[in-house]
């Protein structure tokens, strides 16, 4: 597929925000401040991978009419000029005594009425992005204006991808499918996890990623118990099952899903396995539609796991949302009755551990349309290709 | 140099646990609490990008006296199992009824005496990685046992860099200072910045570095306004000034510095800012050693910048410590009246705005020793190199 126009257009800007409004209403909310990167992005258009530095807070504000006002240090100032917002407000920085909290607190003042309800995110998956003294500060210092979770609106709208969105994260699955599928040309038994790594870097960024900001997995024989730790020196050997598991990103938007290979043969545990996996996410694209909610999609996959003998394993659920995060709501578990929607972009994930230590995960992009579920991801091989 | 070896040992991390002790008597502080990465690594040892998932908060407690005791998701188990930690409690997640927090809490009420003072990060450059509404709930249940600051002793502890963590650094320096000397090999006029900066990334991964975590900058003519922004699609042209800064990782330690190329030609405005900055980093450099402060360090960069006649800009310090974080204390600023030590790696980048949006930007990494700096980055040519 072609490279994806990169950015949005000030129109889906416009768009994100009045729907945060119309919410904003619906939950008595008279102003949103946020103060993560994924929310300020997602608002204002500004990407940067400044957030790594973690010295200067940001902060983004979203009265109940009008364009998002910028709370932000004084170097964003020529980046933030360019995104489609108007009121860009500064401070030096950094500025330890006063690290932005005045002119937080005083845009806070004038743009939520005395008595206001101001909306944050304070539920799962997020957290307050300044230091907790000044945190503290500020809360006290909002008197009558108090703090209320906006957790809900913001899963709200960003678990609803729009067309451009979407084919962000289909390029980034489209690349990384054809690295995947690539790979067993340029990997020999005996390369070193860290040297097979290193090369999946670079082919992921000839192949037109922007970052490989996420690659975790290793090889192990039959399997592995640990599918978060980065890849070690060791030597890959006959029998060992080799996962790397990707998140990549183009323009900020992240694929996120793994593929297995083999080193000389396929035990018949491994192969069992690999098989209920496969099946398994049969099973959960079958059932991922609209109206569903996400835990019935792990209801779907747990059901061939366990006709099949399988422990789930410790990872807690079977896929989740993908978009500007590497992982995003719903979660796809027993507990989240999160109903699935139409733009949705979820990975589906099942994962089994066959023996003490002895893992195996499989996983899929998929984009939710009204009639059904799609693959972004290209389906990985329902026999575990042989290197 | 040859490639580092991976980790620590265990008696590093016991060392810092035991330094972390003796500075918790200090202070009167009897549990130590940690959320974020580079506390949990710094102390455990564990390694992992899956921290780029929202779901799931980790935590770290040092008692008085022992191991630090990891309060973590099931899903890191492993992982955990081969850090030099004895004690790792995990909650099945995600779990948003409990996401950690009664094992959490249960752990702290066991190690921290009834009124106790539990030392967690409030303080600048740092957050609080878990949801607002746990956080208060968590206080709130604590009871008799309050949050106070401990940002002063990670501080202090993180600044001064072993042996062992030097030599991760100096190696990163090395390889992006060696693919930086040969960028003018492979970049011609007309390449595009996204083009230059996918190129770069490869020749580090290469060259031997893990990530390239962080690139940012691009090309504009005679000089930029913007040094956070990722690269643009857009050509570059004769009499552009190109930089580049990176942010590049060996084994979770991060090189930070960025070089200047000027294409066709250098105009005498280029020329002479490019020296100024130059003369103002060997100013920084004879200045920086054990005794000093960073301010101290920032007002000899200033010195030479003003006698120049030049504008400081916008970007609020001069340099900043180098480690864990792409940007950790001291902060080479007029504020910060940190005192230097042997064993704080720094970053000197001084900046000048000459014209309205034309700024350079100039930077190195450096070690000090008892007896002063030395470059861990090879020095930038004196003289802007043209391509």
């Amino acid at each position: 597929m072609g490279v994806p126009k990169r950015g949005f257009s000030d129109a889906e800007f416009a768009q994100r925000t009045e729907s945060a409004q119309r919410l904003m209403k619906q939950y008595n909310i008279d102003l949103l401040w946020f103060s993560t990167e994924p929310e300020m992005r997602y608002f204002s258009g500004f990407q940067s991978q400044f957030w790594q530095s973690p010295t200067r807070p940001w902060f983004l504000l979203i009265p109940a009419n009008g364009k998002p006002v910028a709370v932000i240090p004084a170097i964003g100032q020529s980046a933030f000029a360019r995104t489609w917002l108007d009121d860009i407000r500064c401070w030096p920085s950094p500025q330890p005594t006063d690290e932005g909290l005045s002119l937080l607190l005083q845009s806070m003042k004038e743009l939520c009425p005395a008595a206001g309800r101001i909306g944050t995110l304070m539920g799962r998956e997020t957290h307050v992005r300044m230091p907790l003294a000044d945190l503290d500060q500020l809360r006290s210092a909002l008197g009558s204006r108090g703090l209320v979770d906006a957790s809900d609106i913001v899963r709200t709208l960003r678990s609803i991808k729009s067309a451009a969105e979407i084919e962000k994260i289909r390029y980034c699955c489209d690349v990384a499918s054809g690295v995947f599928e690539e790979l067993p040309n340029w990997v020999s038994c005996g390369d070193s996890e860290q040297a097979i790594f290193r090369r999946f870097k670079v082919a992921m960024l000839q192949a037109g990623v922007d970052d490989v900001s996420y690659l975790v997995g290793g090889a192990a024989s039959g399997g592995y118990d640990d599918i978060i730790s980065p890849a070690r020196e060791l030597a890959t050997k006959t029998g060992d099952v080799l996962i790397l598991d990707t998140g990549s990103v183009f323009d900020g938007y992240f694929c996120d899903f793994d593929r297995n290979y083999a080193f000389g043969h396929v035990s018949s545990d491994v192969a069992s396995t690999h098989e209920l996996l496969w099946q398994a996410t049969e099973a959960g694209f079958a059932a991922a539609r609209p109206g569903v909610s996400a835990g019935h999609v792990y209801q779907a996959m747990h059901k061939v796991l366990q006709a099949g003998g399988g422990d789930v394993g410790n990872v807690g659920r079977m896929g989740h949302g993908l978009g500007i995060q590497l992982t995003e709501s719903p979660s796809i578990a027993a507990f989240d009755d999160t109903p699935l929607k139409a733009g949705m972009v979820l990975t589906l994930e099942p994962g089994l551990a066959y023996a003490p230590h002895k893992m195996l995960v499989h996983e899929e992009n998929i984009i939710l349309h009204s009639d059904g579920a799609e693959y972004l991801s290209r389906r990985a091989p329902q026999a575990m290709p042989i290197i």
